[in-house]
């Protein structure tokens, strides 16, 4: 399984991923889903990918490879819009599908995948899109301003109750983590290193990439922090009236 | 879908579930998940009902037919142990799916159900089990003093992080509808009212049953001041180096 999480506020997106991949739980191996499109001054593009790893890799590489080759086509690289962006993902998407699924089906394997594709394209807003397996996708909506893919549930109750189109870029990234801790403590197929990109509105570069390995001090003081504040949280609730 | 939880702490039970059943969104209604069987002085047995309604409603008709009109029978009422129950529960099961399944599954229905049933018989202490859909059954541990059915994992994390088996039952109280707040707020087929019993150890009798409505004040309370210090909680987590 999978966690990501994309989120799109005034001041700009904060994006994360964590590691894990598995086939069966004794095929448990790392593989970073985060990956970063960018032209400084002009664009960045982070792409989060969830599903089976074969696809959304060779979605990458495929646009990966068009941008060095047929450097004419339109790519993430060059593309005028994040619309356009999320068009030429989802095409992709269509041709490694069309390319592998029957094989896949064949041997009972899920072809499934999704992407969450972040960014900023100069002339533009910061926009976010979901790329849904079948090559569609939507955009996020300010009363909804955040995509998660994967194993979204445990992680889901602290983004409603906390992020809003206007939270800012810091209380985002603390709510990031939380969702995440609380992921990776409820289930074991998603797990450590989280990749964290946080990107402020036209800055046009990336300034803020970090990647938290499992002992990371600031993860665990995050985690501790959150352990007491939920204990003390529950304690000063009104009280039933039979207690 | 559903929901409940069952906690089985030193000082006695928390049971709570939901009431909202559907088959597909255009047809939910309301039905209690909660059966209670007690005989003062003696013995207090309560079911929480998740999964197929006519599986699991006719289960506990059946018990209840045959307590009736088989006294000298094994059943909720008269089984010696828990353990015992859970084997009536478990047995019940197998005999209204060996009566309906080969049905349901021709209509493309899912036959499957499961029961907590949690209780206390005198001679005991209080036990928790949680009974499958195929009529086996596990019991509660002291490491992980509780069970959910149905849709679990928005409400997990709280339970992960608070509930251990000393939790007092007032905490245990407020933190299992904190839980049932979080999943109602994220997943629209689980719905109030939300049914609650506290069971005090060796009291043999129910003393606190409460059904919350939606507007329910006390619940409102607990909403409100649980996004209150939600946020507060993510305001006073350390902030990331780069903020």
């Amino acid at each position: 399984m999978t966690y990501c999480i994309g989120l799109n506020l005034d001041e700009g997106l904060v994006l994360a991923s964590d590691s894990r991949t598995n086939a069966g739980v004794d095929h448990i191996r790392r593989a970073g889903k985060m990956r970063v499109f960018a032209q400084e001054g002009e664009r960045v593009v982070v792409t989060l990918s969830s599903g089976n790893l074969s696809l959304t890799q060779n979605v990458l590489n495929l646009l990966e490879h068009r941008a060095r080759h047929e450097p004419e086509r339109i790519g993430i690289l060059n593309a005028q819009s994040m619309f356009q962006v999320a068009q030429v993902v989802g095409d992709a998407m269509r041709e490694i599908r069309g390319r592998d699924e029957a094989y896949l089906r064949d041997g009972g394997i899920d072809p499934s995948g999704s992407f969450i594709v972040g960014g900023q394209i100069a002339g533009e807003a910061p926009r976010l899109f979901l790329v849904y397996s079948e090559g569609n996708f939507i955009e996020s909506a300010a009363e909804t301003p955040f995509f998660q893919t994967g194993e979204i549930k445990f992680g889901k109750p602290i983004l409603d109750r906390v992020i809003n189109k206007h939270t800012d870029l810091v209380t985002a990234t603390k709510c990031a983590l939380v969702s995440f801790d609380s992921t990776i403590r409820s289930n074991l197929s998603v797990g450590p290193p989280i990749d964290l990109l946080v990107y402020k509105r036209d800055s046009f570069k990336v300034e803020i990439q970090q990647r938290f390995e499992d002992g990371d001090a600031y993860l665990q003081s995050i985690r501790n922090h959150w352990n007491d504040s939920m204990r003390r949280a529950v304690a000063e609730l009104p009280s039933p009236e039979w207690a």
